[in-house]
């Protein structure tokens, strides 16, 4: 279970401003782990919106299903997240265990269990028991504090090896408002889902409708963009809370997400939730490289979309990356398998900057050293122009590496 | 490049007759590699029927698009096959190849061009030469055999371990009747093709659209059922040829392959192509445990096909498998990220015949020992009943391994 720290992991980690309204402590509650939290409980304030994206996954986690239907009300005023133990697949029990969970936050914290989220990660159909949560909760709550931002990160870590947090600072209407992100994720990560949990804040005062039309599309180009091994999670939680706070300080409320005062906050978001996704995606599990993939000339960008993620799922291009061959023959075949328009003689193929393919055939000046070169570098940039309009994607993943093998085939034992 | 055999290879080789109507010689052209054959020449007889099933990837090699072309006639003479170089995405280079190759097979043999058939396997993208066929031609038409099939098998390998054959033999209106076949394929092996090469014979004398009828039908439940690594090749071509000599000996010829007199032989060819894709999922790269997983209960048997695929493609189920790991729940996912219908809390998991999981749960029996005994097999089988519907569907894989990754990591170098 512990990995030396994935040599992509950022060089430096972000001051974490606090959040005004959120507060937070984290616990060892021995869930699966032992000597290291495994439990995150955040108290929101009175006010705090809410929005949420989930996994598609047919069969989802209890708490998934909690969610969905907490996120109805738009309001939110606790989150009880765990790591070890995903309760996925766990039957009528795993619905009891999310029940009698919110419910004992709720007293704890003095709120509607309905107002509580909950996310669990780690291992699927074992039963969890709520009893791990009533044994550290009335501690946890009386030791909640507006940060150190790392250690909520921390507490939500299954696999990864190292903790993902961002922030960003805006102003709405000449108000600095705060976002704060967290996130855990480094297998199991594939896109139509919001990567394993990630769960971000702000002191912003955006109503609930307008955060939900704001964080679906920024989990496009970001979390819905990355993708480590093609395999979606029954758990994947990406939840947006909006304390208000800023509007003590005079930050307009704002209702609809097409506010131009948005404008630099929803850049700011969009930002935010790349950097998460791209720390996720740099933490894929054995990853060495962080592979950038882009799809230009496609017959539209959702058509891009496909074809880069055909390319960057393939486990030939991967092993390919970890092993810095250029083998672009690889990629045409992953065009060729996508199902969508392409026409092998339009076809070109970049290595970060050199090109080594162009309409069907090897570059005329395809140099193998040049195009090596590319492919030793720990950021890989692999472009196809489908050579057909103006579609367009950017997805981003890892290479295949024996690691990943290593880590997969003794996870659960 | 030279692996050791796959532990799952056949433990014996069918002892394989010869074909009338089909002579064949192999040869060393040391189109990449050195002291191995690469060539394989086949000479049919006048009167031979083909049918063809190819890839439908958008960016298909020359000789497929030329055998595409060719089939049209119903009528062949001649294969060319070669080995180490794919001649895909080579450009009008690559068709001018293909052209200039057929041609000269076709004076070589002293028969029309438009029914000589070719087939190439290996690297994508570079350009092959086709002085390299015409530099061995006149010497292997020299020495056409109707055996060791053997041979055969072996000349147009790449990274297999193993040689495939296989044989069968079925009476037609009592007269017997023999079909060989040969395959090559150990990696980007996936649906939606015809592995990635293989060859059927027979003397069976059946008309061409018959033939054509029962292979499409055959391959769906026998090459379009299996997958190795869910990459699909640029080259993948699946030829059947009836030389039609058994007719001198009292069969009758066929023209519909509704008629009931074809009913053993389609029952062998099914069988022939099975144990051939079989094969070639047995010589999956770094594969060590050959995996059957069969879908039950679906909605239909196409849906069926797709959730037995989204398990057999999931990298973390085959990495478990892979560490003899009986964890279930990387199943449910798997079944929950197909996108097909599916409803958490009516699904079974079985391994071997040990139930693990059932209604949204684990079975109440669950025996960590009992699952681990079947992840223990070499032949491990995973069954996943829906409990929507009578929908069933059987695929087969191989585990992944740290040599999956090694032998793709370094494969064009």
């Amino acid at each position: 279970m512990s990995h030396a720290v994935s040599p992509l992991a950022p060089k430096t980690v972000p001051e974490m401003p606090p959040i005004a309204g959120v507060r937070f402590a984290t616990a060892e509650a021995g869930i699966k782990y032992k000597n290291r939290t495994d439990v995150l409980l955040v108290a929101l304030d009175e006010g705090t919106e809410v929005a949420g994206v989930f996994t598609r996954s047919k069969c989802p986690s209890a708490p998934v299903e909690w969610c969905r239907e907490a996120l109805a009300g738009g309001k939110a005023r606790a989150l009880l997240v765990n790591s070890g133990n995903a309760n996925a697949f766990t039957g009528l029990k795993g619905r009891e265990t999310v029940r009698i969970s919110a419910g004992h936050a709720g007293r704890t914290l003095g709120v509607e269990p309905g107002t509580v989220f909950l996310a669990s990660t780690g291992v699927i159909g074992e039963p969890l028991d709520p009893a791990k949560f009533a044994a550290v909760l009335d501690d946890t709550a009386g030791r909640l504090a507006d940060g150190p931002w790392i250690d909520a990160a921390r507490a939500i870590m299954t696999t990864d090896t190292f903790p993902k947090v961002a922030t960003r600072t805006v102003a709405i209407a000449g108000v600095p408002v705060t976002i704060n992100g967290i996130a855990k994720g480094a297998g199991m990560i594939a896109p139509d889902m919001a990567t394993m949990l990630s769960f971000v804040f702000t002191d912003a005062p955006i109503a609930a409708p307008a955060l939900q039309a704001m964080l679906s599309k920024g989990v496009e180009g970001s979390f819905n963009a990355i993708t480590v091994d093609s395999d979606t999670s029954t758990s994947d939680t990406l939840i947006l809370f909006a304390t208000g706070a800023a509007e003590t300080r005079g930050a307009p409320r704002i209702a609809d997400a097409a506010d131009e005062r948005l404008a630099d906050f929803r850049a700011a978001l969009d930002g935010l939730l790349l950097d998460l996704a791209h720390q996720v995606c740099k933490d894929g599990e054995g990853a060495r490289k962080f592979v950038e993939v882009t799809v230009t000339g496609a017959v539209d960008d959702a058509s891009a979309k496909r074809i880069a993620l055909s390319i960057a799922n393939s486990p030939l291009v991967k092993t390919a990356i970890a092993g810095e061959d250029a083998n672009w023959g690889r990629v045409v075949m992953a065009v060729g398998k996508a199902g969508e328009p392409a026409d092998r003689d339009r076809l070109s193929i970049w290595f970060g900057d050199v090109r080594v393919a162009v309409e069907g055939a090897r570059d005329a000046g395809y140099s193998e050293a040049a195009a090596s070169a590319e492919m030793e570098r720990e950021d890989v940039r692999v472009r196809a122009d489908i050579g057909l309009g103006e579609g367009r994607a950017t997805v981003w993943t890892c290479d295949l590496t024996k690691e990943y093998v290593a880590i997969n085939g003794d996870y659960r034992s």
